[in-house]
């Protein structure tokens, strides 16, 4: 039987078959003449997308991975940083940091609150004239809480402090308003699989010039996520050692969608979409997770009905409806449900989203008139698109 | 113009089109039933073909990935280990373990020699009663120079000195024999992209109980490597990271392939293409690298006629004949060429290989009689795959 999956966890998410069929082109080889030109039209692209003129390097791993790179090739053992924490992926960042024996310091944020700028300046200003920190740690969009913290300002604030700011946006990054060097990054991480729309396996890493002077001093252990040796092969068209060649083919074609696209309207998109997203949840007295001022673009959480577990939830979304959403990561684990919408993602996909969930909380005995998130959304997301109609018009195109 | 290319490099190597379509199936959730159903399968279908009851883990990173992932998770900063050095790839090892600290002592040997055995084994004799290694590293297959080294017979002498066996088969297991409990090794490293057909970007790793012990002593940074988040995970069905989940299913749908030929059969037809290769490039006076008696059964590397430059030849090869082989890495570099013939390869892809080679060296003025090492090849191989005919028979199957 013919069912399609209506894929919205966020990330891995839906990849265009035009992209999986990129990937399924016969292999070449990784250290020829075919493949440098496509690395160096990806580094570009991505430079593009990122809005930087530093390095951007393609990784054969996930974000994780990436995230790693990112404090091996800037810290040395010992070292004193900061960690903003406001969902589960500033503690990988942390784990990563205790893991290779930085002194990180931890500043916890209530999970579903944005991590505030003042809130950095004042942590930052009280660490003057003592022995500071020398980096200061991120989570651009946080998924485990569909949280998007305000990175231009805490940005702002890192930059004043003089301190290296280095940034998860691994699902942040290609959905959302990011400028790498002018707003100061240091070094910051994604992953193809997030709002990239390829397959995972491809994570990309920046690194500015105060990067490269800090990846001068560190003293960390790096050997495939030594950066230095990516710099080295990028100029000779390739990497290190061998790439996931399918991936970075999918990508490419992925970038090549998204340049057809172009930047602006796909950060349009995302934000349009959550917002029809959010107003479809509301619109069923699904609470969001998140300070709606802060509410991601591409990931939304939600509480649940009292008494429905979002486990339960879950399981019938995708044994009855075919639609994979995920729960609740750590201590949300049963409160709350995350619905994915990054990448190539239509307003169709969301409603036929909120189609699986209308039927999903009737089987639960919740009281659900059918129809009503999937109008909502689609009324909000007419909002956000269309100017109102105020005559009649032939053609609006 | 439709110019299929013949991808003979030593990994990545041509992959079949059942794989390639299989990695470019709509994705899937990679914390879902059906990627817990995959990765259990996979897991058993991998420890079937490396004779292990201990753990294996696909990593999403390529083959020297896992080799930091080998060093990262036994050892700790200062700990003694010998490396035995044969070729690039044994140098790579060494150069892993100097970046994490490892006291890492090199042992010689030249380059398209194998690892002698009994040098293993005095090396080792010499360090009694002193404050003696911890563990010993040494490369299977060999590709830089087209060598396999007598494994079962060092991990024998490795096993006497009591002392943990580490070993990189990236370009070996799956091709060759190996018996990963029965020699008693202790954490063997693979890749996707070599001997196993399947697209780069998933590594496997193996651990014995002793490489457990290790690990619990071991102090070296890992957090993207660490096997024991791995395990746990395994153990739910899930990967710590987002895994390469399309390139994990046409690994999926490769170890299916192998499963059908059966792992004596696949090894016997390495064997076999390895000698008729061998066979055809003398028949153009082209000195194999390699001793005979250690000639790898998925790479050869071959010695160019006098004034000739192997990066001419590859280019020719691949400008006009669209066959792809790759060069001399390191100090051999211009030298030799090295030719793939690992995973899904034939006698067909390899005549295939001797026609564009015929051509080629025909074009650099080089006395060819057209035909010679395609004829060689064939006749060495009917020779290994077939009893000689005494009487007539109507038919052999």
């Amino acid at each position: 039987m013919y069912r399609p999956q209506n894929l919205r966890i966020p990330g891995p998410t839906f990849v265009p078959q035009a992209v999986l069929s990129a990937s399924a082109r016969p292999l070449i080889n990784h250290r020829g003449p075919e493949f440098a030109a496509l690395l160096a039209g990806m580094t570009r692209a991505l430079q593009d997308f990122l809005r930087t003129r530093g390095d951007v390097f393609l990784l054969t791993a996930s974000g994780s991975g990436a995230m790693e790179a990112a404090v091996a090739n800037t810290l040395s053992s010992g070292d004193k940083v900061v960690v903003f924490v406001n969902g589960a992926f500033g503690e990988r960042f942390h784990q990563i940091l205790r893991a290779y024996g930085v002194d990180a310091r931890r500043v916890e944020v209530p999970w579903g609150r944005a991590v505030d700028p003042d809130v950095v300046r004042d942590d930052l200003a009280r660490e003057r004239g003592k022995d500071g920190s020398k980096a200061v740690f991120v989570t651009h969009n946080e998924t485990s809480t569909g949280v998007l913290n305000p990175l231009k300002e805490i940005a702002a604030v890192v930059r004043e402090s003089g301190k290296l700011l280095v940034v998860d946006s691994v699902s942040g990054a290609g959905a959302v308003d990011l400028d790498v060097d002018d707003w100061g990054i240091d070094v910051l991480v994604t992953a193809a699989q997030k709002a990239w729309g390829a397959p995972p396996g491809v994570s990309m890493i920046t690194m500015s010039e105060r990067a490269w002077k800090a990846f001068d001093r560190s003293n960390l252990p790096k050997a495939y996520f030594n950066l230095q040796t990516y710099k080295a092969q990028l100029e000779k068209g390739a990497t290190p050692a061998t790439p996931a060649v399918t991936v970075y083919i999918a990508l490419q074609e992925s970038l090549r969608l998204m340049a057809e696209e172009g930047l602006d309207s796909i950060v349009k998109r995302h934000r349009d979409l959550a917002f029809a997203t959010r107003r479809g949840l509301q619109a069923l007295n699904l609470a969001i997770f998140a300070d709606e001022a802060f509410a991601s673009p591409t990931c939304t959480a939600f509480r649940m009905p009292t008494r429905l577990d979002s486990r339960n939830l879950i399981r019938v979304l995708r044994e009855e409806h075919d639609t994979i959403i995920a729960g609740g990561q750590g201590r949300l684990e049963g409160q709350i449900a995350r619905v994915g919408h990054m990448g190539f993602v239509t307003i169709q996909d969301m409603l036929s989203f909120f189609s699986a969930l209308e039927l999903t909380l009737r089987g639960f005995n919740q009281p659900v008139e059918q129809g009503v998130a999937i109008s909502a959304a689609l009324r909000a997301y007419a909002e956000a698109t269309q100017p109102p109609a105020r005559t009649p018009v032939a053609s609006r195109r």
